[in-house]
């Protein structure tokens, strides 16, 4: 197939990414070309839990690195969070239905190749360094954002 | 006209259905072929206020069920909710203007012909089964979802 | 370039406004044409903050116009906003990396020449009239709206 899907991650919530992710997955194995662009909150979707680099970081980059989750399984939900109680309930259900987690949706977008891409600018004011984030992902502009995304049959900002 | 919108409804909130729902009235008016795709959240504005299967329900899912708004006009706003005084100011405001309600502007989607479709993985996910959502409600997969989306001239997710 | 962006701004949220004006800035820049669609909370980044029309408004729009921030530096961010401190930490990491404030995009934005448009059913709910936009804020309708997002490159919903 010769189609594109294009999305820009902008949220770090774990309900906004499973949906994100779930669609990522499918569009690939379909056969789809697939490029996520991590913007903003998105980018706590993408940091290698084993890293942090505490010592380039401003005071505010190591607050802030420090008070968000660095494992995508501690994520909030967007609505319903309820101080935890709807995220557990959610995550109750999924596996009820046998639903993978967050994590292996994203390890599976990993492992089928798709484009995982982060803000340029974004990494800049949060304080992320390329070695703070999964090795499969490459930085890059909103100039490159943009004409990945106007040649794609699918853009979705989430 | 031979143009194609393609609406991926994840948010459960009034205002955000509000303007998905008018976005599409509007485009099926104008002669386009509009299909919304109710995923998570978005399920709560599909659900038949008058059926409620609770005996093939796990607890987790009748726990959800009862305590998420069976009437769409009880769906919160996505900000200045304010424990519903943001929401009834909204309310007056476009009563004031004489705008319709929600409620209408699905009623308008269901009557124009406004292709209506649940994802099936949330469904499973929420406990929901097809006899509890609106009856011309269709579940289909993300691949489904996909392959509309593709063929769209305009795809939003809301 | 003969490539078309469109952006329809629900949120009224500094990070989310953030987003799409660096995108709106950066896509003119490479020779795109660009419009954005202020609807709902949207409107709060176009109006003018020195013009205020009380006398033509309803009770209603007369608590909304003054509850809201008259100014898009107050607005808040759309999570870990902290009551202002997560909003005072976001701007100490823009200002340490010479980031542009959010009112330099939206300058950025009016002096390229970025199509400004205001949803004129949201206008009427919240009661804003033309006088209290932008001057370089049109009024247009949903089917406006969705003529130019069908014929556009890229669409965005934020």
């Amino acid at each position: 197939m010769n189609k594109k899907m294009n999305i820009l991650m902008f949220s770090g919530e774990y309900d906004k990414a499973l949906a994100a992710l779930i669609l990522a997955n499918t569009a690939k194995e379909m056969g789809m070309d697939v490029t996520i662009f991590f913007a903003f909150w998105g980018l706590l979707l993408i940091r290698d839990p084993s890293k942090m680099n505490e010592e380039d970081k401003s005071t505010y980059e190591r607050i802030f690195a420090n008070m968000t989750p660095k494992n995508i399984e501690d994520l909030p939900l967007s609505k319903m969070n309820l101080a935890g109680l709807g995220k557990k309930m959610l995550l109750e259900m999924m596996e009820e239905n046998h639903t993978p987690t967050l994590t292996d949706f994203l390890n599976g977008a990993l492992n089928k190749g798709i484009k995982m891409q982060a803000c340029k600018l974004s990494c800049e004011i949060m304080g992320f360094s390329k070695e703070e984030l999964l090795e499969q992902v490459e930085i890059v502009t909103a100039n490159d954002y943009l004409k990945d995304a106007m040649n794609s049959d699918i853009q979705l900002f989430i």
